[in-house]
Formats: C-alpha cells, structure tokens, sequence
C-alpha cells in the first residue's frame, strides 16, 4: 500500500476536485490510499487557512511515518509564508518521502532541495483534476508514487529541476533557494504578459549563471497586451540565455496543463543516454 | 536655460501627450527647453524602438553636454534590455546630469546609482500629463529640473531611494543593482493583486536585508481577485519587514499617481531634523 498526504500550502482546493481524485483514485489504484488534511478545504483569505494552519497541516504530513509522500493538493500563492519555518521542524521522517506538485508549491520543492530532504518532484497537483484531460494527470502521478512506473527518463545528462517562472523568479537569491550550478533548469509559466516573461528571463538568467542550462516548458494563456510582445517566448528564453551565457537547451513538456510531465529534482539522464 | 533630453527607454509616449507637456512648458517656463528625442514616438512592437533606438537615444541624451537632464518620458518595461550597455557607454558629460522618472525607468535610475553617475531622481514621467492632476506633476517636474524649487526634505535620516516594487524585485541581486545598506528604501506599486504584492515583499525584503528601513508607497489600482487576500498593503510590509528584520518606517509619498513625490537618490534628512 501507498499512502499519500494531501495538503494545501497555497489556496484551498474544491471539495468536488478532491473527491473526483478520490474516486479515481479508488477505482484505478486499490492499492493507493490517500488522505487529503482538512486543511485542504479551509478558507482564509486568500489562503487555505491561516500561515500557522498550513504549517501545522505540512509538518504533521511530512513527520507522519504512515505516509509514503506528500502530493501538494493546489498551488495558489502562499508556500512562501510556511517554507523556512516548516524545513526547521521536519524530521527523519521527513526525509524518506516524496513530495511531489508544481507552481507555487515550488517553493516548498526548492527549500526541500536545498536542505536535501526526501525527494521533490515537479508534477500535476490534485487540483488539475478540473482540466480537460485532467484524470491523465491524476494516473500519471498516482502511477509514479505507487511504483507502477518510473518517471520519464530526463532528457539531459545533467541533474534537472523544474519550476514555475514567477514562483522561480521570487525564491532566487532567498533563503529557499539552492545552489543550482551544473543543474539544467526547465521553467513554464501562465497568464503572463510576453513583456513579463522578459522582465522574468532577465532576472532569474542574473541570478542563474552557473546552471547547466535552461529548458522552457509552455508558456500559456498569454493576456491580450494593448499592443504585440514583437517576439515569441522561444526568442526571449534565447536572447537572456545568450546575455547571461547560459546554454539554452530547447523546450520541456511542462505546464501549466494536463500533460504536465513529471520530473524529479536532480535527477539527470543515464549515461548510456548522455 | 535649462535644457532637458527626453526619452523613452521602455514603451512610447503619445505625441499628443507630449504636445501637453511641451505647450505647458512654453507656457510657464520660459527657462526651460524640453528636447523630445524622436525614438519617443518609434514603435517597435512592445517597446519604443528597438533596442538599440533605445540605447543610442538614451546614450546620446547622457553624453551630450547641452543638456542639464535628462528626463524619462514614459515608463513600461524596456529598460532592464539596454540598462548595462548603455552604463558602459556613458562619459564624463553623463556624470554632471541630473536623471529623472519612476517605474521601468528605475532600472537606469538604479543603474546609474550603482555606478555613481550622475544624479538619479525618483519623479513623475511626462507622460504623466495624461493623469488627473497631472499637469501639476508636469509643473513639479519643472520647477525641480530647473532650480526653481528643491526636492522636499527628506523623510529620513539615512540615505533614501524610491522604486516601483516590481521593477525592484527584478533588479535585487543583478549587476544593476546598488548596495543599498544603510538606505531607506520606498515602494510603489501599481495594478497588481495583494497576493503578488505579498510576494513581491517575500522576495525584495530577502534581498534588502541590511538597509535602513522601508516605506511603503501607494499600491493602487489592484484587481479585483476571485476572494479577499485578508490583509492590507500596510499589513503585508510590517509582515515581511518583521520577518527580516528591516524597520517598517511608515507611509511615503509616491505612487502611480500626479501626486507621486520627487525622491533624489541617496539624500537623507538634514541633520537638525534628523
């Protein structure tokens, strides 16, 4: 049996979300059990309940030896208020489990890399249950924590993370951050302006040099600006990559979407690949 | 005679708006010579000509001894993709100038700071003309640029510099960034949500870390979310200042707004009211 903790460090997820997890979960993975914190459905302000609630629900999720991983239900701005204070109470039991989610609950991956707890996985949340070809995104990560299926084999011989572009952009430089020299850096974003994306490449490309090289997911539901960007988002990545003298590495299937694909932090690909 | 450069760094001005603001000078100030450089009204998709129209016409404007200023016309993101070229071009004739606007146009103010050219000032745009009350900021403007009148004293007893908070959060930990310990620091924002605000001020206030306090702008025009974020932008400042330990110094008088105060960087109170 696997057994996976469910907790909201954003926003809260829909009631309906999580018991269409649930469901499949139960139908297509009897030996999956999961368990989403109440926390999860809590409201306060923007949050899923108050920064103490959130901690509370994370740290009791990661110490809990019961627990095989930590799968981050929605992202939702908010990890930025629990990081550092959840990484000083976790505990050995912390360290043997995975963690697995993406957009801001990249902030909680990155402090987890950094202080080298478990394993932070970039992949679906439960929340993505509510996109068109959501229940493939449910399997894929149900597959990948029950120990049905490895993820997929990385594309470069260097060890890779994956991170929202925004979220990514607010945790270089912080005390969250590791050291990723010599690591191939895969980023995506959604709903945001061309010219915010440049302003975006321009500072994480700054604080980025070192790396092995930057891969860019998708880049999605792009506002109507009042005027165009003048280029894509394949020549911004290039032209800060040639500034700052990092390879650029071509595209990542990551997203803001269902196909969203799974990637564990520091993982790089075989050598008989590389 | 005053003679000031205007141009535009990130996004065009409208020529009927700056039509307003060279009517206004012609009216009012006699001493004054407003030269808008015609890369202000070049378009080049998102930007006001392309990067190098940028460059050679900022460039130009800080090297050309006729001039006393020069003054941003507009704001909108450009200046970070010309910022570090157009430092190592300036000359001696750059070093006796005065340097004024806000918003984009903080990443040269911050620039030319860093490199101690010059003197980098935090004020209205002229494309400001267009706000309600604007003509008064036009008038702030002119009667500071052309001696008639000082910037107002200062708040602070230590060295001040004033920055929109996005373009802030972009430059903290580039090479375009000054050391600002020992600085009070003033923010602004405009047209973001209170969620990105609170980001925002996660990031900077990790960066900031060793300054002398930070006072906090107008944040206006924020969108109307799908929940409350559940404090103010008062709240959120304290929050992240206690967080790191910088002093939270209060309101300050700027803002996206015809009343946005004139700030010249690294000026500090005199010391009998200090």
């Amino acid at each position: 049996m696997t057994r996976i903790a469910l907790v909201c460090p954003g926003k809260p997820i829909l009631r309906e979300r999580a018991d269409a997890v649930l469901a499949l979960a139960e139908a297509e993975f009897p030996r999956a059990e999961l368990c989403f914190s109440k926390q999860c459905f809590e409201h306060d302000g923007h949050f899923a309940g108050s920064d103490d609630a959130r901690l509370e629900a994370f740290v009791n999720a990661a110490n809990d030896a019961q627990y095989d991983a930590v799968w981050f239900a929605m992202g939702g701005y908010g990890a930025a208020r629990i990081a550092a204070d959840a990484m000083a109470r976790l505990g050995d039991e912390a360290r043997d489990k995975t963690y697995l989610g993406y957009s801001d609950a990249g902030v909680l991956l990155s402090a987890l890399y950094r202080d080298r707890i478990g394993t932070p996985v970039h992949g679906p949340l439960a929340g993505d249950v509510r996109r068109e070809g959501g229940d493939d995104a449910i399997r894929r990560v149900l597959r990948y924590l029950s120990g049905q299926e490895t993820a997929p084999e990385p594309l470069d011989a260097q060890p890779t993370v994956a991170f929202n572009l925004m979220t990514l952009a607010m945790l270089v430089g912080t005390d969250l951050m590791p050291d990723l020299s010599g690591h191939v850096v895969m980023v995506e974003e959604v709903a945001e302006h061309l010219y915010a994306i440049d302003r975006l490449f321009f500072h994480v490309t700054q604080h980025l040099r070192g790396c092995a090289g930057i891969r860019l997911g998708r880049i999605t539901e792009v506002p109507k600006n009042d005027r165009p960007f003048g280029c894509d988002e394949v020549a911004i990545a290039q032209y800060w990559c040639d500034r700052s003298g990092i390879p650029y590495l071509g595209r990542a299937d990551i997203g803001h979407d269902a196909a969203n694909r799974i990637v564990p932090f520091g993982v790089e690909a075989r050598a008989s690949r590389s």
